[in-house]
């Protein structure tokens, strides 16, 4: 079998962001924890981290961690029926991708029974919905949310229902760019507030009432901070309508033409031989998804 | 003089973080921009480029690009008085690092009066507060909002007031986890929130009552995640007093301990020789930062 004490300690690396974290994590000495990693890479006759600022494992290493993630799973799995096998149990750790807007709306309400009933601790990385899937990929997460269909091969892919986005603005904004006939030429002219490079959400809903793709535009990476923005009338820009209700109704935001919502389709994505636990999750994400996400 | 072409052509990968979006942005092909970059790495003899996903700056290009984005200040102080010299003039860019706890409470509707009556367009980078400065030494941004007082050369740093942090869970959690006599012993045992590797306010929170360093906890890199995971009562963790004063008021959250708050003061970092633009954007925000932070 692997030597696992070595692969905990590229786990730990990689997860802690650094040596020295990974030493206090593991309960050694920074040197103890370079010495495994070397040892680790001598015996695959291969680097597994390239050391930079994060360390950030190589296409080897991240096969490495994807196996190590699912081996913490069924660990996990046996642990319940032979509870003593691990003297130092602590809660189980579940590492998740998923989007920014989920995380700023829907997800704690929807995992906290789950989390609070079988006593699981959530790590969370934030990636764009277009691209969540690179860390399941890289062996980095458990499961992941995000708008791509398409399952890796030995993970599954079922759908959530879609996150419902409408392109809103202050309506002092409203006023001041857009008057009393708003239209696609008169939006494209106010500037827009995009959440990053990734983010192509303005870009559709332009497109989709025949407007021009070269707009203005804020960057604001902070799903919190987009919400501000358009508040205080920088600009517009897609937002989710579960993180706007409050909003909407008391009229600090207002749509900004009256256009069709943009609607996204989120996917939970999740290793088939994950262990019971990813599977309870799963089966308690589909079946409760449905009362924040669109699904007709 | 420096070739400008050159250098706008590494900006523009690094901005866009990408080749191809960054002939888009300049209106040339894909093999032109690169062209661009071999020629620059040619006249200076060294790669400013690493050619990764996204391409990153070395640490020459990274002051090339410091020296572009001063230059872009400068220009935009002589358009005001020549205002023909540049025939495509497009709203100005300012680009930003701040701590996401900033962005996801004060800092748009600080800096909005600022962008409407210049025009000007923000890029947002989030940075925890304890590392905004590197972006800056970097060259990638204008200026910074964070925890570090000290300036780099050639920047001044300006305190701006301080950002007040209490200790929160929802009331169900707190009856679940902490009973009826709270203490530091109920807390360490009951799960936090933090919000990534690089927060360590939930352990000063800790260290200020007396409790133990190793805490069990989730992670949640999204400000408004972290709010919808106190109130769902996944855990209890530092949010920014700004940030949940509906929820406060409502008493949907609650301070776990009686202790004191903890404030974050938080600095505001420019170039020394920015040009107008930016010494007024710093006027304005010694000028009203006060509206939101704890400055006696």
């Amino acid at each position: 079998m692997f030597d696992y004490k070595l692969l905990a300690a590229l786990a730990a690396v990689v997860e802690q962001a650094g040596f020295e974290r990974a030493a206090a994590v593991l309960g050694l000495s920074q040197s103890a924890v370079s010495q495994r990693i070397k040892l680790l890479e001598a015996r695959v006759g291969q680097p597994v981290l390239l050391r930079g600022v994060p360390p950030r494992p190589t296409e080897l290493g991240q096969r490495l961690l994807n196996h190590v993630q699912q081996v913490r799973l069924l660990e996990r799995d046996l642990q319940g029926q032979v509870p003593t096998l691990d003297e130092n149990r602590l809660p189980e750790r579940l590492r998740i991708a998923l989007n920014a807007d989920s995380l700023a709306t829907w997800w704690a309400e929807a995992v906290a029974p789950f989390c609070t009933e079988h006593a699981v601790l959530l790590d969370h990385v934030v990636e764009d919905q277009a691209v969540g899937l690179k860390r399941m990929r890289a062996g980095e997460v458990a499961g992941c949310v995000c708008a791509a269909e398409r399952p890796l091969a030995g993970a599954r892919s079922q759908y959530l229902g879609a996150m419902r986005y409408r392109a809103l603005a202050s309506p002092a904004f409203q006023r001041r760019y857009l008057g009393s006939q708003p239209s696609a030429e008169t939006l494209a002219r106010a500037p827009a507030i995009v959440f990053g490079p990734d983010d192509r959400l303005q870009h559709r809903y332009m497109a989709s009432i025949g407007g021009s793709d070269g707009f203005i535009h804020h960057l604001c990476p902070s799903s919190e901070g987009f919400v501000r923005m358009l508040q205080s009338g920088l600009g517009w820009g897609l937002v989710p309508q579960l993180q706007v209700r409050g909003e909407l109704a008391r009229g600090e935001l207002v749509d900004v033409l009256s256009g069709p919502p943009i609607d996204v389709p989120l996917y939970w994505h999740h290793w088939r031989n994950g262990g019971a636990l990813l599977d309870e999750l799963t089966r308690h994400l589909l079946r409760c998804a449905g009362r924040w996400l669109v699904t007709e």
